[in-house]
């Protein structure tokens, strides 16, 4: 983004930017949105319904309507396209509870100390922030991400193709909500998932296949990814979202022990940010470097380069980068 | 603003607002720009000016590139012209000391307690926020907001024709910097200012006073602005950005009192954001509502049409209302 004038705007925006997160927080915490779908419009109805009182809730949907989630017409409010479709709790596109993680006090905790992360080179939060076992950050993360990962599973899953496939055999690992092994597996009867992570985080995975319909098909295996064994014969290892908290000793460490577990004709699939290789863009990918910086000892948004050499050190064939549009994820996949 | 579509972009931009006033704090904290300003341009170069480590400020440089702060030319990065105008400490326009009040763990706390707020019409911090007597809060307001300001301030000189004015005597309620009434008597030496405000707040006032060679002119009455006695015989009366933290009723308290204070040909100078009638904008000042509901008992950002009742009910006469463009202020003046 570039601007030929000076914008005094363009400060104060940022500068205000916690403001905007914090209102539509709000606004999700007291189901504003829902409230509104389901029929309530003015600043009464939607108090009475919220639990809240007039002078808080018009102040809130005041703010709302400057952030391009409502509509106004004199006394009443809408919603628009985007609350619509992405904030209506009702609604099967329902992304409102990642505000939960994305916003939450541990994750916010780390940008509250970034000044100090930039001067050290990795979280200023003790103990290693969110990367300590059974850190119950990764229970709300389970819950409040699954929407969001559901969508970018489904994308995953066409560009697999895994409705054709056989029956593989799937390994699901530091699967949090567990949603994309369980995606894959509803995609395809014959699919066998085994998901590992924490027993903490399991418990809430082991809801979304039983909700899913396929926990007959659905292991766990507790533990960390590092030391749990993994077993072997695996089709395709999923990585999703996992190698960015560690630093790239870490993960080519992870990595080696992945394809122990594959097939000779398996695969392992990273689903990611991923920045271009001089991280000039995308612009989501580039600023996930900042929020590992911020949150992890060593973790980062790798570039695809720097994918292609841990897999090359871990022993993986030449590896192929694969865009998730309109997701903001990418994918890496490469042969054992 | 609104979208015809549904914008997932939008409500991950929101949802990660905070993490672009962080970065943005971030940078001025380490003061990433003035150093850029002054050559350094490297990754390297900046970490060592900064007293941080590359791996730090590569993430938070390349993390200030998205967000329209600085541009990048392979290993080279540089400012925007927003950046250069505006976050350069050395530079005339440098407004970047802001960001340490608008983003102030204690502004930043009654957001992060903004659900609350909404429930209950008022801030949840405990102890009436920050309007708390002698609060350190406003010590650092006065000192972070002086540049922003001081722009402001030379806009409202214009709009009143300060420079031709005869010898006025200017009370400047709740001054907190002081650079209201200290811009105006820098513009015409015949102008004798009294700045109320807390006795900690009034001495960065008198620092400011002193740096600009008005203190000659410039006297301090430390207090309460509603219990300290004002004296009379003004020719004007300032009111920047405070009636904002105040229910109506206090409001007009305060300008039943200010009203006694000036000359019978007098009048009353309200600076504030002040959003149209209806609320529909400006933006910036429709935000402000939500902004005082986080922060305070019962303050609001008010209308001109809120203004004229209280104005009316404490005894002034017809008000006008005035934009102080570029800045997102608005004036209210009022004839005693």
């Amino acid at each position: 983004m570039a601007h030929d004038e000076p914008s005094l705007a363009l400060v104060w925006d940022t500068f205000t930017g916690y403001q905007r997160t914090a209102a539509l927080r709000a606004a999700i915490e007291l189901d504003v949105f829902t409230h509104i779908s389901a029929g309530a419009a003015t600043v009464e109805a939607l108090a009475a319904q919220c639990q809240a009182v007039p002078r808080g809730m018009r102040a809130l949907l005041n703010h709302l309507v400057m952030d391009g989630f409502l509509t106004r017409d004199g006394d009443r409010y809408g919603l628009t396209p985007t609350a619509s479709a992405l904030l209506d709790r009702n609604g099967p596109a329902y992304v409102g509870s990642a505000v939960t993680f994305v916003a939450s006090p541990m994750v916010m905790q780390g940008f509250t100390h970034l000044t100090d992360a930039v001067r050290r080179g990795g979280t200023a939060i003790p103990d290693d922030g969110a990367l300590a076992p059974e850190h119950p950050m990764w229970v709300e993360f389970a819950r409040a991400m699954a929407p969001l990962a559901g969508m970018t599973a489904l994308l995953l899953g066409n560009l697999l193709e895994v409705e054709q496939a056989p029956a593989w055999k799937v390994l699901d690992i530091a699967a949090g909500h567990g949603l994309f092994g369980i995606t894959l597996a509803r995609l395809n009867p014959r699919l066998q998932v085994t998901a590992v992570d924490w027993q903490n985080v399991l418990a809430v995975a082991g809801e979304h296949a039983r909700a899913a319909g396929v926990a007959d098909r659905f292991r766990m295996l507790t533990g960390s990814a590092f030391d749990v064994p993994f077993g072997d014969g695996y089709d395709l290892v999923l990585l999703p979202n996992f190698l960015h908290h560690f630093d790239a000793a870490t993960c080519e460490r992870l990595l080696a022990k992945a394809r122990a577990a594959l097939k000779p004709d398996g695969r392992i699939v990273i689903v990611e940010f991923v920045p271009d290789d001089d991280r000039s863009g995308p612009a989501d990918a580039v600023r996930f470097g900042l929020v590992m910086l911020a949150g992890t000892p060593g973790g980062d948004a790798y570039t695809f380069a720097e994918y292609q050499t841990m897999l090359r050190h871990a022993g993986f064939g030449t590896p192929t980068l694969h865009d998730l549009v309109p997701s903001p994820a990418r994918v890496v996949i490469a042969p054992r």
